[in-house]
């Protein structure tokens, strides 16, 4: 049987009044016209403003707290406090990333995300578990969540042998993304790591997203050492470089250079906005082409008590760390997480668009810029053509 | 009657299951063995954190839009287009500032804050109208919120002649305290404005808060005029400057000299920690014994499409902006919008002990990072002795 849904009287973000015509999980007609499929689920959408649904382009499905009695926080200053930190957690915490990610996940839905990457820690101690955990949620959210699985050492990868193998090992068993870790600073040696990167990245055939914490003259040195290595292997638009906080603090003509090379290897930048770091400059990077996106990064976990699964909550702290105040510099934070996200992450069949994957999101907000202010509770999420919450709260799986 | 309650089952920050005896308003026993006052009113809390009611450092209730249709925001980027245009809106809008002062100022009550201090804008167009307007909510939640009024020169003080006039009378009429605005960016004669306000302050022997965006060595500049004056003419303890850009901008050598004399001078520090400007050094200020506190500034206006009247959520900015993570470091960021506040605002029998106004909130949370972080639905409101909301929700005003 052919299975169909109807969303009627919903709002685009211009004003105009349409109608959702839903057919086997895709979006059949969108429009003033749009005519209900036979024998479609009538949904009237009391006027509510449609969104697509949103896309978590950076976050730690596999380590969050989210659900979890509060973990108090008494953790050093330094990054390699934090990665110690967790790692000694993880031993003790009776932590299950199969447990965790699944409740991390079902709250994204519930907040109308239905597209997420999300790095998963392998390392010498942890080997695969993670990796398998947050599989294993893939596998019990496949209908409603689209899950990229990142394969990140977390702890190092050349510091620490073995990582090389098992991050090979994470691809070969179901990991779409090979990740990275500060090649210099945490690494220690910034060649040799992104040789080995490359190197395993292409071996798998698999995109890379690594995480660039390296600061200023660092980071730029290391970022053009990547960059070098993007145009010599042939892996244009097959790169996403995190955090990048290096790109918010060189001198504008070295930044400029940069940028000019990352656009031209169509590598995409993600950022979680934090304000007490600096970052690339947003409005910058689209001019030149760029696609730059949004993430949480770590929500609720041993590294930060902050975060919320939550992409319109993330959309309002990018417009707050980029100061964007007018109602169209604020689409440019939603397009942060949605199309740009989809864009940079690879997630096919995405939009509000006829074809795409009937993903959608209805909230009571006049325009965009007032729903990402706003965060209303959403209404409704249809995930895959399948309505999967109300009013915030899943519904339950259907018989 | 003597008017009284108890409220039991209640937990403190540290752990402590404690009882709060509560009479005519203020608190008359705190403790695990504190007894119920005579023909108390009874509250079992629950087991929920206790939290004095919270302080509202800067904001702007006159102008805001909260509670109204969206305001799309098409504002230019300087300070200037943001001063023009909103006196420009305030002409053409219907703009009320009893109505929008008193719907912003019952929300922040539900949401748990019992102090606010408010800046007021005194021009030669509005006149006096935004004070009357504020002058007659404050009337109204007058047992329930204590409300500071701030005679504030949004549109300059010396460039529009007639203003100098228009806040002494606001000061005669009720305002509590002189503001003024970038003696050199806005007023365009530091020295001569700076004197005006100092003049001004001491003619109607009322405090000062300066709201100080300028940048970097400009700023550095009319602060040094400012402390000068502070000392000169004997108004240390009695200065608030807001924002103070310039503090988080300059080299540590001239910015330490500054802050020693703030300290020495008894001058407080505001910030609403916004992440795209620098801010003064928080955990440095505090250190030096120097009384930093938060606010919001602006929610939902002509300014700013951002801002809940929510002092948790301005606490976890806060938190977000120092990156503060640790669970002792994240008490920092709520004791400026609570026990920091009311001294930098000179709020009197403010806090969590016999003898002061009993103004509570309780919260289900785990600790006060805990309450930052997840920002939970305020359970109970105690203002004045009385309570004044459930839930979120206000109850109705006693028969």
């Amino acid at each position: 049987m052919t299975r169909s849904l109807y969303l009627c009287n919903v709002r685009l973000a211009d004003g105009q009044q349409v109608s959702v015509s839903i057919v086997d999980g895709r979006i059949d007609a969108l429009g003033a016209d749009a005519a209900a499929p036979r024998d479609a689920q009538i949904e009237d959408g009391g006027g509510a403003l449609l969104l697509p649904g949103f896309v978590e382009g950076h976050t730690h499905v596999d380590k969050s707290n989210w659900g979890r009695p509060w973990y108090r926080n008494e953790v050093g200053p330094l990054l390699t406090d934090r990665i110690g930190n967790e790692r000694e957690w993880r031993r003790t915490s009776g932590h299950d990333a199969a447990a965790q990610s699944l409740a991390l996940s079902r709250a994204f839905v519930a907040a109308g995300t239905t597209r997420l990457r999300t790095h998963v820690d392998i390392d010498t101690d942890a080997r695969l578990r993670h990796l398998e955990g947050v599989l294993a949620t893939r596998q019990t959210m496949r209908d409603t969540l689209d899950m990229q699985i990142v394969a990140f050492p977390q702890s190092g990868m050349l510091i620490r042998p073995g990582t090389v193998e098992l991050l090979g090992e994470a691809l070969a068993e179901g990991a779409d993304v090979l990740g990275a870790l500060d090649p210099a600073l945490i690494d220690g040696d910034p060649v040799a790591s992104l040789n080995a990167t490359l190197a395993l990245a292409q071996r798998y055939r698999k995109p890379i997203d690594i995480h660039l914490h390296e600061p200023g003259e660092i980071g730029a040195f290391t970022l053009k050492l990547l960059l070098d290595r993007v145009q010599a292997s042939g892996m244009q638009g097959q790169v996403v470089v995190s955090h990048g906080f290096c790109l918010g603090a060189l001198p504008e003509r070295e930044r400029d250079v940069l940028l000019d090379r990352i656009a031209d290897l169509r590598v995409a930048l993600l950022t979680s906005a934090p304000p007490s770091c600096t970052v690339p400059p947003l409005k910058l990077c689209r001019e030149k082409g760029i696609t730059m996106f949004g993430g949480n990064d770590g929500i609720r976990d041993t590294w930060t008590p902050y975060g919320v699964p939550d992409m319109l909550e993330r959309a309002m702290l990018i417009g707050m760390r980029y100061d964007l105040r007018r109602d169209d510099d604020l689409t440019i934070a939603f397009d942060c997480v949605s199309d740009a996200a989809a864009r940079g992450c690879g997630f096919a069949d995405y939009g509000l668009r006829v074809g795409a994957r009937a993903d959608l999101v209805l909230v009571d907000a006049e325009t965009v810029a007032h729903a990402v202010v706003t965060r209303p509770v959403r209404k409704l999420v249809v995930a895959n053509g399948r309505i999967v919450a109300r009013d915030g709260v899943l519904t339950p799986p259907r018989a």
